[in-house]
Formats: structure tokens, C-alpha cells, sequence
């Protein structure tokens, strides 16, 4: 299934989408889930598969408006430098474990809706990722049993005011201003996509191909980072992982590429979709 | 007012302190504000000022079990290298603008419950500190009125496993293990105990002090860490600032000082009270 939250005229939901359609299961599962983190914890999802096609659809992709795909993660635990061509534009040295640092549920927006460039800053650049949704929590998580954690993966562009995160060593200013996160448009469950498949990322800026890998080049997979940093907390469903971003950020080209106002930048994960978003700059 | 979250042979709660005597609020104000977070957000505290006393208190602090004193807060935002010796001892540059990380709610410990150091590492430090609670929310807060958003401080000992804090460059995974940080035992409002006070904040391990510092000597004081923090990020009633710690952490010292099971570990500042845990390693 691909599983998105929106906002309708009436209402935040999330729902089932199959092709244009949208099938709503805010409605259908009333109070007790409020919202698609709650419906991945109650494990109310499963009954739903048959749904689409089964019944008229509720709403289509035109009607609403798009929100984070999770847009309350209890944790959003951001993986650096995951691929080597990009651990190497940024001049950093090989590390046996991974690099993490974090993200707030409030600096993210959903697909479509406006990345902002605050006024603070002209350095925006973006990240292409494939965000990870657990599904199971837990801790102390062994790499053999990770994937079963999974609920779906999604595309995720990790927007970064590169001077503000250069401040000083630690990132967390500059991955943190609102609406500089895009999640969306939706997860694909891990029944449908496992979380070891080999996708291809793609960021697109203005049409133009500015990043490209594939999973595969992850110096550490996902059943890797499930492991890892289920060692020092404990997962919970609804929790986000995002596996970093490859080669090609904008700030280590010669001269510096940065978003603009009005520049369209795309994140195209294979077997996934297209996140699409404007770039606003804050007046 | 002094403000402590507990929990009793029922239940959670949280409420005023005054000598050994608690005067429960959580009865009080009922389901709609049912934890301290939800109290400060909503304004009903004030209501409560002149309980302590005028009535017969609910409970002894013996009985209850001490929760940290925002079990739940929307975000702890740390503050690392803020004291120049601290800063010198680990070797770092000088910055002009502050360093920040992040821990989660769920690392989080109440005054006299159990520090827990991981069976992963033997590297487990200390770090005493001040908090600050977020009484009024806003983004782009001036320095100048930014202590207007204080509710009020508290002892917090930003507990560290090292070994993992030094993976790569970014600290999370040393600064999240479960049980890490101890928040309490209680708060003080900041009409009692203005955000800007000189105060002093000592550390002891087994009795013996390892940090001591003024809050004068902090390179980034209050009012400036709430601009800067409030200009990448919306704060909100019940998040959490740490201030960073002064010189005199364990790992630094000839030989290095680590926190072994048994150990007690006290945080004191003047004005607010003394917290103290007791190390346990995990098994």
C-alpha cells in the first residue's frame, strides 16, 4: 500500500492512494487514530489492504493538501555521510559507525507545500534521502531481525541552511528551521518494497539531475542503522530514519549551487515517487 | 514555586513543593492538564501560588517517586562548550555563535532514580547543569525580552557515554542512552529565581566536587541562547534548554574519571536544590 496524511477541507486525515485516488482511513478507524503514526502502532492497517478499488474512492490527489507523511514522529534520527561520494565532497574521514544528528517533527512540510528559505540565510541546499518509517519498535535490535521493524520507506529531502549548520561542529541549527524538511508524498509499506531492495535516488533541481545513487552504496545499510541506533534508544513505531544523502550537494560544487525562490527541486526514489516541492524564500 | 512531576502508589502527577510537604496539582486541575507541561502551557499555575501552606499537603516527598521535572518535553535542546574551561579541556575552537545537540524525552531520569550506564560502554560522565523551562512559546524572540519565556530552572546532569559520543562527529548516540539524564528534583519559577541570577552550580562525585562554575561565566548566557535557538526553531511552553556544562568532566582528567555502578553523583545549584542518582551498570 502507499499511505499518505493530508488535509482536506474539513480535516487532517491519511489514507490509502492507488494511482489518483485517494482512500481515507482517518474516517474509517474514527478518534482512536488520530493520525497515521497511531494507525502504524495499532496495527489497524492490515484489515484495509483490499480496501482500494474495493469502494469508491473518498477524495483524489487534487483535493487535499499534503502533509509530512508522518507529520509527528515521536524521533527523526537523520544518518550523515551514508554514501562515500558524498563523505568524500565533504571532506570527512571513514568512521566504523554512523553519524547521527536530528530533525523535529516542525521542520518538516509535505510534498508539494513551500520550502522556505529563511530570511537568515541564502546557503539552502538540498538532500536527497530515503526516509525509513518504523513500523515495530523496540531496542537492542540484531541486523538479522531489523527489517521486520519496517513499516514502508519514503522520500525525504533533508533541506540544510549550510552556514547555520557550519555554526559550529554539531549540524542541529542548520537541519532544524521550519519547512526545510520535505517527507512525502507517500510511504510504500515494506510488503510491497522491503527495506533492502536496491532503489535509485534521484534529486532533480529545476529538471536538472544534481544527485544520483543507488542503495546498494549505503556505507551502512538499513538493517545496519536499525541496529545501531536501536543500541542507545528505543524505536517506537512511527519513528523516522533518514539513510543520508549521496554525492552532488549543491554547497560543494564549484561555484556553489543554493535554492532559490521559485527553483522546483524533486526527489525521485525508483518504486516510490516523485517529492516535489517549490522553494520560497522568506520575506 | 517550586514544581515537581511524580508519581505516587496511583498515579502520575506533579506539584507544588515547600519543605518535605507536596501539594498535588495533577487532583487539582484534572484531565485537561495532566502533566507539568500541560499546566505551563495552559496558565493555570498561577492560580496556585499561595496553595503551599494555606491547605494541608497531599504528600511527603518521601512518597513519592520523582519523575523528571518535564517527563515529556516537545524538545531538549543542549548546548554544548558554553563555559571556557569546559571548552578548553576538550580542545575545541572558539565559536562566535553557541553549539547545539539534541536529547530525547525518553533519555531522561528523575532525582534519586537510577543513572544507568549501558552494558556497552564503561565510559559513562557527568555533566552538571542548568536547565531552562520554556514557559511561554515563540519564534524570533529578541534577547532583550527573552527571559520573559523562562518558567523557570532546574539541576540537570547531561549524562554522557563517551566512547559512543566520539563514533563520528555528531554526539547523539553518546547523549541519548536510556537513563542518561537526570532532570530534577525540581523547578523554580522564574519569579523566584530570575533567568538571569548569578548562580552557582557544582558537581560531586562520591562527595567530592569535580565541576564547580558561576553562571556569570556561561560564553552564551540565557537570553542569547533563546534568540539563537528561536531563530531556527519555534520553542514551545515545556521544552527544555540545557546550558552546557563547566570544566571538569571526567574523560579529560589524568587518568580519566568515570561514574561506576554505586556511585553517587549530585548536581547542585544555589537557589534550586541538589539532585542527586545513583549510578547502576546495567547488566
Amino acid at each position: 500500500m502507499k499511505l499518505m496524511s493530508y488535509v482536506t477541507s474539513h480535516r487532517a486525515s491519511f489514507g490509502i492512494v492507488e494511482g489518483e485516488c485517494i482512500y481515507d482511513l482517518g474516517s474509517r478507524l474514527g478518534d482512536s487514530c488520530a493520525d497515521l503514526k497511531t494507525a502504524i502502532r495499532s496495527g489497524a492497517l492490515k484489515q484495509f489492504e483490499g480496501l482500494a478499488g474495493s469502494v469508491e474512492a473518498d477524495f483524489r490527489l487534487g483535493d487535499v493538501v499534503n502533509l509530512p507523511v508522518i507529520p509527528n514522529p515521536g524521533k527523526i534520527i537523520c544518518v550523515g555521510l551514508n554514501y562515500a561520494a558524498h563523505r568524500e565532497e565533504v571532506k570527512r574521514a571513514v568512521t566504523t559507525e554512523p553519524t547521527m544528528f536530528v530533525r523535529f517533527a516542525e521542520s518538516q512540510c509535505g510534498h508539494e507545500r513551500p520550502l522556505v528559505c529563511p530570511r537568515e540565510s541564502d546557503a539552502f541546499d538540498y538532500e536527497g534521502e530515503i526516509a525509513v518509517i518504523i513500523g515495530k519498535g523496540g531496542r537492542r535490535i540484531a541486523q538479522a531481525n531489523a527489517l521486520e521493524h519496517v513499516a514502508g520507506l519514503a522520500c525525504y529531502n533533508d533541506g540544510s541552511i549550510r552556514d547555520w549548520q557550519a555554526h559550529g561542529t554539531q549540524w542541529t541549527a542548520g537541519k532544524n528551521f521550519p519547512a526545510t524538511g520535505a517527507f512525502g508524498p507517500w510511504m510504500v509499506t515494506a510488503d510491497e518494497l522491503p527495506a533492502d531492495s536496491v532503489l535509485s535516488l534521484t534529486t532533480r533541481l529545476n529538471g536538472e539531475q544534481m544527485q544520483h545513487t543507488t542503495t546498494d552504496l549505503m556505507l551502512f545499510p538499513i538493517a545496519k542503522l536499525i541496529e545501531y541506533i536501536s543500541t542507545y534508544l528505543t524505536l517506537e513505531a512511527g519513528d523516522v530514519i533518514l539513510t543520508g544523502t549521496p554525492g552532488g550537494v549543491g554547497f560543494r560544487r564549484e561555484p556553489p549551487v543554493f535554492m532559490k525562490d521559485g527553483d522546483i527541486v524533486e526527489i525521485e526514489v525508483s518504486g516510490i515517487g516523485i517529492l516535489r516541492n517549490r522553494v520560497v524564500k522568506e520575506a
